[in-house]
């Protein structure tokens, strides 16, 4: 579960979502495929993701090679659509943070 | 639970863990001791958590003001304590990624 990313520096991506619990199978649908064409994407190095707490918070963070690749993630016409749903539907707060990882240690 | 930090740039720091089950109690002391001391800390600008799945891995992020309060709260006595006990008992596996946050966005 822990991503086994290169050297830094690259990218995170930190995405904190509170989830209001609606379209229970939509939800988990799109974020399956989301994943899936996440991980087919130029400069993807890996997600990590936690489960939802009771009120519906959770963390994820994936990473990446450079801010072009992310870029192109956000602009891709599917993604999109997940981005409207979730802004209109799923998250009533959330917040997205692209930070730049500049050092790394752990086992 | 998503926490209001103020216009980037500032620093994260992905603390992303698999724990050992062993020593509940002591653990959750701890944790609950280290998120107190560290709010506590210069520069401090808040800490996002999201539980553990059934695996025991589990994702948080603290947000800092500038890599001298990161620095500074590694070196803190009492935390060099539970690093130890962290790396040593705790902590099967884990990864500490310090990134500083270009932009932000959400609601």
């Amino acid at each position: 579960m822990i991503s086994k990313t290169p050297t830094p520096p690259y990218y995170a991506v930190i995405f904190s979502i509170v989830r209001a619990k609606v379209d229970e199978h939509e939800y988990e649908a799109m974020g399956a495929r989301m994943f899936e064409m996440a991980m087919q994407q130029d400069g993807f190095l890996g997600l990590e993701y936690s489960p939802e707490d009771p009120s519906g918070f959770s963390l994820s963070v994936s990473y990446w090679r450079d801010e072009d690749c992310i870029r192109r993630w956000k602009q891709n016409v599917e993604h999109l659509v997940a981005q409207k749903l979730g802004k209109e539907k799923w998250y009533p707060s959330y917040s997205i943070r692209v930070a730049r990882v500049e050092r790394a240690y752990g086992t």
